[in-house]
C-alpha cells in the first residue's frame, strides 16, 4: 500500500469516526487540492449544516461531499424538484447533470439566490434530490470565451477527473526530505519588462510562477531550459501558478504542455478564461505576422484542462509543504497577489504580480495584508524615481473635455485601447459622464476583442470593485449594458456606416496601433480634420502608436484589408495619461509602506534596469529593508 | 558525419597542409584536452624542433605526436638505443613500452636529463627509435601511493585511452547555444568551513569545482541533489575540477562515480595522488568508527582513472567555451588557484581554493596574477577581523626553544600533526635547526601517513618552493633524506623502543588527536613529566586535541590497540601557532590588494559566518569592490 493510500485510509477512518453512525462513507478520494467524500446518505449529510465545516477544520482540508451515484434521483425528476426549490428571480438558464460525480451544474443569472444564505438553498437541493449542486453565473453579456471554456471542460470531464485525482495524490504525497530551505530562481522579467517566470523551490517542491513572453522581442523567452526549471524534465515542476492573464505572464504557459508538463495550472477563474482568449489571439497574431507560433491551440486546451481555479482568499494546499493564497491585485480582471506559505510556519513569500495600489473604477486596490510574509517579489514597472502618473481624476477631466469639444464640433473620437482592462475602465468613465450629462450621449462603438473582454468581466462581477459588482448584479444598473455601447460585429460595412454617420466615440484594438481593427478605423476617419485620435495607454518604443504620438502623420498602410499606400493623418492627436493598470512610483512605495506585515526582503523585478534599481534603493533607504534588483538566472536562498 | 568528426577532418587537413610533404599524417584523434597526431614518419617529425609548436599555435591546441605502431623499432632493440642516448646520471629506473600508442614511459631519478635542453634529448630518442618518450620521476623516497597509482593507470591503460578519447570529443563538441551568461551556484562551504562544492555554469557547460565533506559533521554533505548539480543527472556535469586534496574539498569526489558520473577530474598530479591517499584513509577511518562509508575503494580507483593531470600555468580547454588554468596556491602540495576563462573573452572567474599568501618553507606564496579576472571566489578561513596569526619566524623560535629545553632535560617532544603539509613544514624547520646547530640533532620519528605523504612531496619537487625544489634535485641536499628522520614502520615494538630510548622528537597523526598512532604515543610517553606535547595546528571544537589544550589531563583510552581505561597525562602541553596552511586576515587582504588585475566582484566563502561577513565588508570598504557572503544553494549571475 502506497503512502498516499495509507494516508487516505487514515483520513477515511477519521471521517467515519466523526460523522454520525447513520451516515455512510462509501469512498474518499482526492480531486486536485480537495478531498471528496462519497456517501450513500447525502441528504443526511446535508441536513447537518455544520458537519462539513467540522470535518474540514479537523482534517485541515477543503472537503466536498458527493452522493454515491446509486442514491441519486433520476435527472428528469431531480430537475423538477430543483426548480421548485430555487426562487424564480435566480434566473436559472441551464441544469447539467453529471451522473459520474453526482453533481448538477446550475447556471443562473443570480448565483447568490441559488446558494442561499450560508448555503441553505444548496443544502436543501441536496436533501431533496441527492445531487450535489455546483453554481455558475450566466454571463450577463454572452461571452463565447466563457461558453467555449465551459463546454470544453464539460466535454473533457472524464479526463479532467483523472487529472484532478492524479494531482490530488501528488499534492498529498509523503514529504521525503528533512532539509528546510526556500529558494527563488529568476527565469525572466529581471531588469526588463516581459517574460515573467520564477521558480519557487523547496527540498520537496518546485513551482513555476508565471511563464510569459516579451512583447516586441519574440526570441527572448524565459530561461526554461536551465535545470532549475525544465532542464531536469518537465515532470520536476510540481505546479504552475499564474498571477494574471497578460501575455507577458501567460503567453508561454501552453508551451509547457508541449514540453511534457502535465501538472496543474493554479489561477483565478477569470485568469483561466482570459488566458484562453489571449493565448489563442497570440497564436492568431503570430500566424498573421508569418511567425511560427511556439505551440498550437491544442496546448491552449491542455492548459485550460489542467487549470485549477482558486478564489481570492482561499488557502489551498498545492504540495505537501506549500499553501497558496491569491489576493486581489487591482491590475486586471482576476489578477492576483500570490502568497505562498512554506512548510509548517517555515517561510512566507508573496509575489505581487502586476499591481495597482489605488482603487480604480474597475477594481479595488491591491491587497497587502497577510498573516505573515518575509519576502516580497515586487513589480517595478513604474519604479523609477520620476515615474509619477497623472491623477486619474485629472485624466478623466481631460478626456471628457476632448470628447465634449470633438463631438460638439461634429467630429469622432478614436481611442486605441487594449481589450482587457483599459477599455472597460474607459467605458465606465464614459457611461458615468453620459449619465451625469457631462458629455453628450453619443454612440460608443467597441471593436476588436473589447466586447468579448467586457463580457468576461461581467461574468465575474465578484472580481470587480465592490460598488461595480453590486451594479452588475442588477441588470438595469449594469453600466456595460448601457444603450450607447455598440459592439461592432458587422465588419467593414458597419465601420463604413459609422464613419459616414455623426459624432461618436470608437474604442478599438490594438492598443499600440500595431494591426487589428484600429488600422481600418484610421483608414476610415484618419483623414477627418475635426476628429481626434486619443491615446489612453503607454505606447512602447518602436510601435506605430509611439510614432504617431511623436508627430508622424503619414501612415504606411500595407495590410490586406486596407491595401497598400500611405494615409495622410489629419486628425488631432492627443494623449491622456493616468489610466494605467500599474501602480506608479508612489503607489509602489505605498504598497510596501502600508503592507502588513512589512517584509524583511524585497526583490524588485518587472521593470527596466533603472526602474528596479531606483525602487530597490528607495525601499532600502525609506524602510531599511534588504532589497535586491536581481538579474535573470539568479537564485536567492531565504531560509 | 558528426560535428566532431567534421572538425577533426578539418584539423587533419590543416595539419597535412602545414607539415612538409615528406611527412605522413595517418590519424588525428583527441585524448582528453590534447590532440594526438599519428605519423609513419615520427623521426622526421621530431627532427623539426619547431614543427609541433607551430602546429599547436596554429590550431590553438596542445599537440602530441605519436608514431604509427608499424614503424616502431622492437622494444628490445629500442631499449638499448634509448639507454645509449640518455646520460647515465639521469638514473633511469624503468622503461615501459606501450605498442598501442607507441609510447615509452621512462622513469628516471632526474627527468630533466631525459628531456634535455628544450626537449632535445626526447627528440633524439624519437628520431632513433620511433617511440614517443614520456618521462616520470623516480620518487626519491619510495611512495606506495605513487607506485600504486602508476601501476593502476598502467594496468587500466586501454580503458583510460577510451575514456580520454570520449572526453576529448566532449571537450571539442560543437557549441549549441547563442546565449552568453556565466553563473556560479554554491552547493556548500558558504558561511561554514567544509563541504566545498561550486557549480560554474554557462549555456554550454556545467563544471563542479571541489566536492568535499564537512569534518565533524558527516551528515552535512554538499547539496549535490539539486538540479543545478546532479539532480538533472550526473551526465549533466561536464567536468570536475579539484583545487586540492584536502578532504573538505575532495572527500566526495569518488561518490560522484557512484552517482553515475563518468567524466574527467582535472587536478594537478600531486592532488590526484594525495586524493587517492586521503580518500582511502577516509574510508578506513569511517570503517573503524563503524560508520557506513558513502562509497568504496572501487570509486576511488574510478576517480583516479578519470583524472586528467594539469600543470600550473598550462591553459587547457575543458569544454567548447571554457579554458582552465591552475596556479600555485601555496596551501598544500599541488593546491591550485583555479582560473576559468569563459568563451572567447566573455568572462573570467578565479576560485582561490585554500591559499597561503606568503612563502612558507614548503611553498611559494599563492599566485594572484592573471591575464584577466572579473570575479574571485575566495576562501575566508581566517577572514575575521581579529584573525591575525603569529609570524612564522616567531613560531619557529618558540618551537626550537621548547625542543632545546625538552631534549636537553632528556625528555621527548610529541607533535600531533596532519600528514600532509604541516608535518613536512615542521620537518624542514627541524632539519635546518639541527643542521645549523640551533637545536641538538636528535632522532625525529615520523608515524602514521607522514612518511608516505613526505614521499609524495619529494616525487613532485616542481610543486615545492624554488630553493627546496633545487635541493631535492640533489640527493645529498634533500632535507627530507636527512639521517635523523626515521620512518616508524615497525609498529608497537618500534614505538616501545623509542619510548624506552633517549631524547627525541615524534611527529604523528592524527593532527587533532582523534585516533591514529598519536593515541599509542600518548600511551607510551604521556606519563613522562619531562616530555612535552606540542600542538602546531588548529584544534577544532569537540576534538580530544582541543580538550587537552583546554587542560584535560585524564585521557580516556578505549581503542583496541591501547585498551580501555584512563591515561594520566603528565606531559607539559604547549601550543605553537603560526604554521597554518591558510593565509591569515592580513594575507587574505594582501592577496586581493596585490592581485593583478583587481577583480570587480569577490564572493567570500570557506569561513564561518562572522569570518566571511568580516572579510566581505573589509574588502568592500578598502577596495570599493562588490563583495558577497553567499549562502549555500544560491546562484549568482555574472554576465
Ligand atoms: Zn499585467
Ligand atoms: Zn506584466
Ligand atoms: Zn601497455
Ligand atoms: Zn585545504
Ligand atoms: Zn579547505
Amino acid at each position: 500500500m502506497s503512502a498516499v493510500e495509507r494516508k487516505l485510509d487514515n483520513i477515511k477512518a477519521t471521517i467515519v469516526s466523526e460523522v454520525p453512525n447513520n451516515i455512510s462513507v462509501s469512498e474518499v478520494t482526492y480531486e486536485g487540492p480537495e478531498l471528496v467524500v462519497y456517501t450513500r446518505d447525502p441528504k443526511k449529510f446535508a441536513s447537518d449544516g455544520d458537519l462539513i465545516r467540522r470535518l474540514a477544520s479537523k482534517l485541515r482540508k477543503r472537503i466536498t461531499v458527493r452522493p454515491d451515484p446509486e442514491v441519486l434521483a433520476p435527472p428528469s425528476e431531480a430537475r423538477e424538484r430543483i426548480m421548485n426549490v430555487i426562487p424564480e428571480e435566480a434566473g436559472v438558464s441551464d441544469l447539467d447533470f453529471h451522473a459520474d460525480t453526482g453533481e448538477v451544474v446550475i447556471e443562473a443569472q443570480k448565483p447568490g439566490m441559488v446558494i442561499g444564505r450560508h448555503g441553505s438553498t444548496l443544502r436543501e437541493i441536496t436533501q431533496k434530490v441527492g445531487w450535489t449542486p455546483e453554481v455558475v453565473r450566466t454571463p450577463p453579456i454572452e461571452s463565447s470565451t466563457v461558453s467555449n471554456v465551459r463546454n470544453f471542460l464539460k466535454q473533457e470531464r472524464d479526463e479532467r477527473r483523472d487529472i484532478l485525482e492524479r494531482i490530488g495524490r501528488q499534492i498529498h504525497r509523503e514529504e521525503l526530505s528533512d532539509d528546510e530551505w526556500v529558494r527563488i530562481t529568476t527565469l525572466g522579467c529581471c531588469r526588463e519588462v516581459g517574460r515573467a517566470a520564477f521558480i519557487l523551490n523547496t527540498p520537496e517542491t518546485r513551482v513555476l510562477i508565471d511563464c510569459g513572453d516579451k512583447p516586441g522581442a519574440e526570441g527572448e523567452v524565459p530561461y526554461l531550459q536551465v535545470p532549475e526549471a525544465l532542464g531536469a524534465g518537465a515532470s520536476n515542476i510540481d505546479a504552475v501558478v499564474l498571477t494574471h492573464a497578460h501575455l507577458d505572464h501567460s503567453a508561454l504557459v501552453p508551451l509547457l504542455f508541449k514540453y511534457g508538463y502535465d501538472g496543474p495550472i493554479y489561477c483565478t477563474e477569470p485568469t483561466r478564461d482570459l488566458m484562453g482568449l489571449l493565448t489563442l489571439d497570440y497564436l492568431d497574431v503570430a500566424a498573421k505576422e508569418g511567425r511560427a507560433p511556439p505551440y498550437e491551440s491544442a496546448q491552449v486546451r491542455e492548459a485550460i484542462k489542467h487549470s485549477i481555479p482558486i478564489e481570492y482568499g482561499d488557502v489551498t494546499d498545492i504540495a505537501p509543504d506549500l499553501k497558496l493564497t491569491f489576493h486581489n491585485a487591482g491590475h486586471i480582471l482576476g489578477s492576483a497577489v500570490t502568497h505562498f506559505h512554506v512548510g509548517d510556519g517555515l517561510y512566507n513569500v508573496a509575489f505581487s504580480g502586476d499591481i495597482h495600489y489605488d482603487d480604480t473604477r474597475l477594481f479595488n486596490g491591491a491587497v497587502n495584508d497577510f498573516p505573515r510574509v518575509e519576502t516580497l517579489v515586487m513589480e517595478s514597472t513604474y519604479g523609477g524615481r520620476n515615474d509619477y502618473q497623472t491623477d486619474q481624476a485629472d485624466s478623466e477631466r481631460k478626456l471628457k473635455e476632448i470628447i465634449r469639444e470633438t463631438t460638439t464640433e461634429g467630429g469622432k473620437v478614436l481611442i486605441p485601447a487594449f481589450a482587457v482592462g483599459r477599455s472597460q475602465e474607459i467605458m465606465l468613465v464614459l457611461e458615468e459622464a453620459m449619465r451625469e450629462g457631462e458629455i453628450p450621449t453619443v454612440p460608443v462603438h467597441l471593436d476588436g476583442m473589447i466586447w468579448e473582454a467586457t463580457a468576461i468581466h461581467t461574468t465575474y462581477p465578484e472580481y470587480l470593485r465592490d460598488d461595480l459588482r453590486d451594479r452588475i448584479f442588477h441588470d438595469d444598473e449594469n453600466p456595460f449594458l448601457a444603450d450607447q455601447f455598440n459592439h461592432i460585429d458587422g465588419g467593414e460595412d458597419e465601420r463604413q456606416d459609422v464613419a459616414d454617420g455623426g459624432p461618436c466615440i470608437i474604442i478599438s484594438t490594438s492598443g499600440m496601433v500595431e494591426g487589428g481593427p484600429i488600422m481600418s478605423w484610421l483608414n476610415h476617419v484618419g483623414g477627418e480634420a475635426d476628429s481626434r485620435l486619443v491615446f489612453v495607454g503607454y505606447q512602447a518604443q518602436g510601435t506605430l502608436g509611439r510614432r504617431i504620438q511623436n508627430g508622424w502623420d503619414e501612415i504606411p498602410m500595407n495590410d490586406r484589408a486596407n491595401g497598400r499606400g500611405t494615409l495622410q493623418l489629419n486628425m488631432d492627436v492627443e494623449t491622456v495619461d493616468g489610466f494605467s493598470g500599474h501602480a506608479d512610483r508612489q503607489g509602489l512605495m505605498n504598497f510596501v509602506r502600508t503592507m502588513n506585515p512589512r517584509p524583511e526582503k524585497v526583490l524588485c523585478v518587472h521593470g527596466d534596469e533603472s526602474s528596479v534599481q531606483d525602487l530597490s534603493s528607495a525601499l532600502y533607504h525609506e524602510f531599511n529593508m534588504r532589497t535586491f534588483a536581481p538579474k535573470n538566472l539568479e537564485t536567492f536562498r531565504f531560509k
